[in-house]
């Protein structure tokens, strides 16, 4: 099914606001054979969100539409898709109900503006929001399906993984069964995982399809399997899931879409192990990754961000020699930090960083992009050496990325 | 004058890459007086770019292009572009050297795909790239132009800054002179200042325009001015200027557009100020931000990231007692934090946060989104409870922000 979003805003035509919905909508829907044939950003306006209405409808016959809906904007959108699909606005008794209901726990009383919130064209059906007071609505004619729903992300996101998704995929393929599983593959090269699978993907049965999302070290591989008969898809995906794991094996390091730093977490959290950072050019950044996942204070101590040397001599006792000798970006200051960070911090494990981030500060010895990482795990130490391209906040970044793949190496299957 | 900017490539459309070209685009345009009527996202497909040109200059005179020109996919937008607007596939001898140079600095030799970059449609003017191998091609006919640019972010923006806005203006603005300032205020709502900015605003000479960006905490205002007699443009631009830096005072702590975590590190350099952080909702992200900014290396020594309590005690000296009796999201603990990383990482300044990031571990007291924030420079301290509204990573970008901006107002001016 190839679909169309139109993203309405002008806060995200100026660039005030960068829009994720879209994309998120995509890595949502792939798994089950949708296809994006466009996205359309336009401006709060009747006449360009008509216009853009009709080129999606000429090109595909479902549009996903996002934004548009705040309280003091949802005239233009709603107007418009009423003069578009027809009928007249009336008040919507559910979504008046659900917009009481949020505005009591917030213990505000709701206004003429947010009181608009509840009517909606009566040529559409409403899906309540659960999490907020924008409906969202179902638009259908001659076969050709539109959902509006609210431009923020937190929203959208929450009511297409609950409503949204599961009835366009009823709608659409009501005598369809999907099925999919996610394998996250570290520290191998896309070319040379292809060939390691090129077999197994040479033999799917048609119904199942592999799709590959590599970045920074990283492989994110997804099966996905569309048939008619349930029983044999299920016995089909298993069996080629068992297989695909096989293949993997040490490589794979979850099989389900979340980030590194969750995974990391999980495997700490198993083995009741606690962690601590030691951060030189990565800023605290692989503090910010680790904590950015909900429950990480069960297993993550605290971090020592050691920019200054003084720093690191005097907070997580390197060797201020070793630092003369080596240089501050070496694998023994390095390999110091991490235990330095376990001791401090009194935890299990530490992932330190050292680098040259850039733009200056690059000798043709270490040039910009050269970082040392070390992960420790009791008393087992890895360390390693990269050379990274980009900008400074692209070596943050990578650098990152890399210190959380080898501590969950480190730490095994 | 509008435009439209049209993004090219399917890993923007399947989600895999967010594009950011297109905002940046947007907000480097608007000081002139540019107004973007639409983004289209579409694949890596001739027909789909030859349909979204012709839509695009149904409606406009000028069209952005950015994507679709990396050395594996760049045939298809390169002799789509070329059948457009006619011509053949010519070599292009600058770009050619202009490859060769960039190849030669990385040390690798120029294949047979790489060489296919410095072939370029005869109807376009090239714009040498000089942060990488893909040219700039600038098409033009009827009054129409379209500029058509990599999507790599660095390279596009670079690139637009170096030669394209400068060009778009020259063509577009010849006899106009265009002259803009930028203001970032804190801590004054939006409404209270536009009520302030009243009488500035509605006495502006109609070749003056001033545009609102607000986000947590921070205004910044733009004042662009456009007009063909250029002496009179700076004059009335240099009062206005000084009149709105008046009506500012002491709310004003930036007049370039930057980051406020560059603003803060300007600050400390001009006093000879360092600084740190003690964080532990924030999870480093203080840190990060600090430490994005290149040169940060000058001032800021370190962070210490202080998740457990045993690291606020240990490490950064807070007395136990105050914890078990106030609760570690607390005024006392929260200053004493500060006081410790000045002490610890021995530096002038310190921003610490203590809250309650979400989903869990809220309480009636103190809720999701509670956070106290200190901050301290030599022996004065300010502290502040914020309670933020959104979930865990909106919570913990909105106590970084509110932290540089504390620490930025206890510097003052």
């Amino acid at each position: 099914m190839r679909y169309i979003t139109i993203v309405i805003g002008d806060e995200l035509l100026i660039g005030q606001v960068t829009d994720t919905n879209s994309g998120w909508i995509a890595r949502h829907l792939t798994p089950f054979g949708w296809e994006p044939a466009g996205v359309m950003t336009i401006p709060d306006d009747a006449g360009a969100i008509t216009a853009a209405i009709d080129r999606a409808f000429a090109q595909v016959d479902v549009v996903l539409m996002t934004g548009g809906l705040g309280p003091t904007k949802d005239d233009i959108t709603k107007s418009t898709l009423c003069a578009y699909f027809g009928g007249e606005m009336r008040l919507d008794e559910a979504t008046r109900r659900n917009v009481d209901r949020i505005f009591e726990r917030r213990g505000i009383a709701m206004n003429a503006l947010t009181a608009g919130q509840a009517m909606v064209p009566s040529s559409c059906r409403v899906i309540v929001n659960d999490v907020g007071t924008a409906p969202i609505m179902w638009f259908e004619r001659d076969g050709k399906v539109l959902v509006s729903m609210p431009g923020v992300p937190h929203e959208t996101q929450t009511m297409m993984e609950r409503a949204v998704i599961p009835q366009l995929v009823q709608r659409f393929h009501a005598r369809e069964h999907i099925a999919f599983s996610n394998f996250i593959v570290v520290e191998v090269p896309e070319s040379e995982l292809a060939m390691r699978l090129d077999d197994f993907e040479r033999t799917l049965p048609p119904e199942l399809h592999l799709a590959y999302l590599p970045k920074q070290g990283v492989v994110r591989l997804r099966l996905t399997g569309v048939a008619d008969d349930k029983l044999w898809l299920g016995n089909t995906m298993e069996s080629h899931t068992t297989r695909l794991k096989e293949l993997l094996g040490g490589d794979l390091v979850a099989t389900r879409d979340i980030p590194l730093a969750q995974i990391l977490g999980e495997k700490l959290v198993g083995r009741g192990l606690t962690l601590a950072t030691a951060e030189s050019c990565t800023g605290g950044n692989v503090a910010h990754e680790i904590t950015l996942v909900a429950g990480s204070s069960a297993y993550f101590n605290g971090a020592v961000v050691s920019y200054a040397n003084d720093v690191k001599t005097g907070v997580l006792g390197v060797n201020a020699d070793d630092i003369a000798r080596h240089g501050a970006v070496s694998q023994p200051v390095v390999e110091q930090m991490a235990a330095g960070a376990c001791h401090v911090l009194r935890t299990d494990c530490a992932i330190a960083t050292s680098g040259v981030a850039g733009p200056s500060g690059g000798t043709s010895d270490k040039p910009v992009g050269t970082v040392w990482i070390a992960v420790r795990c009791g008393n087992r130490t890895t360390s390693r050496c990269f050379h990274f391209v980009g900008d400074r906040s692209r070596v943050i970044e990578q650098a990152t990325t890399r210190g959380l793949i080898m501590l969950i190496k480190l730490l095994g299957c």
